[in-house]
């Protein structure tokens, strides 16, 4: 732990997240996810039972928010749901990103086989012990002016 | 660079700072310091170009330094100098450990093979570009409690 800084986010995160440069994305998905097989190699950290929105929040808490993107957020589209459904743990996240001073509509909602593929571009996965269905997120880093 | 984290912090500084515990030490050492041979493998940092006294007000922005241990912080003293003798390095040092919250008296002026024999037991060493002789600090990590 450090002081000022989130205790959940572990060593490696931290890392991890440091790393990351102005446009990359951070995926944020659930305790079913198909986390190992989709992130092919790429850092892959875990926090089992920790909710989506934690473990958002504690990552939001570090990472700024792309502003030169339009969606700089997406959640995981409910298959066969109406357009503006959304579960608990999205509406979480989209709260989270609203906090960040941004719309809720920056969060784009991505059909399951585009997140996997938007997935695929992602330079870290964070698993963590979301247990309810279509608990994913994922998040763009902003740049920090000196 | 991660938000309100001091952005000199790399990655991996980050990473080894946040994986000690409670007790531990580390040590920020000028540029001429045995660092390498003296680290025997365990984690060493390089922050060339930086000054011991920047270095060290980074690492004190998210270590803090243990309260249950009389002297949390070292210098090297300066061989054969009279016993109050400080650098201004080291004065930067002892200025960075008042302001979180300890007095001068509680920075332990080491004779140089204590603290090679001290440095030892350290946790980290993080070379910086400190070109001023003795420019080598110690700090013991503290609790944070949730």
């Amino acid at each position: 732990m450090l002081k000022g800084i989130n205790p959940i986010l572990t060593p490696e995160l931290l890392m991890h997240l440091c790393a990351m440069g102005h446009g990359e994305w951070v995926a944020v998905v659930d305790a079913n996810f198909t986390a190992n097989y989709l992130a092919n190699g790429k850092p892959l950290v875990r926090l089992p039972g920790l909710s989506l929105e934690r473990v958002s929040e504690a990552v939001l808490s570090v990472l700024p928010l792309a502003t030169d993107v339009a969606q700089p957020a997406a959640i995981m589209h409910v298959c066969h749901s109406e357009a503006a459904h959304r579960t608990d743990a999205q509406h979480g996240v989209i709260q989270l990103v609203q906090k960040s001073g941004f719309g809720p509509d920056q969060v784009e909602a991505l059909e399951r086989y585009d997140f996997y593929e938007k997935i695929k571009t992602a330079s870290l996965i964070v698993q963590t012990g979301e247990g309810t269905a279509y608990g994913n997120a994922l998040f763009c880093k902003g740049v920090i002016l000196l």
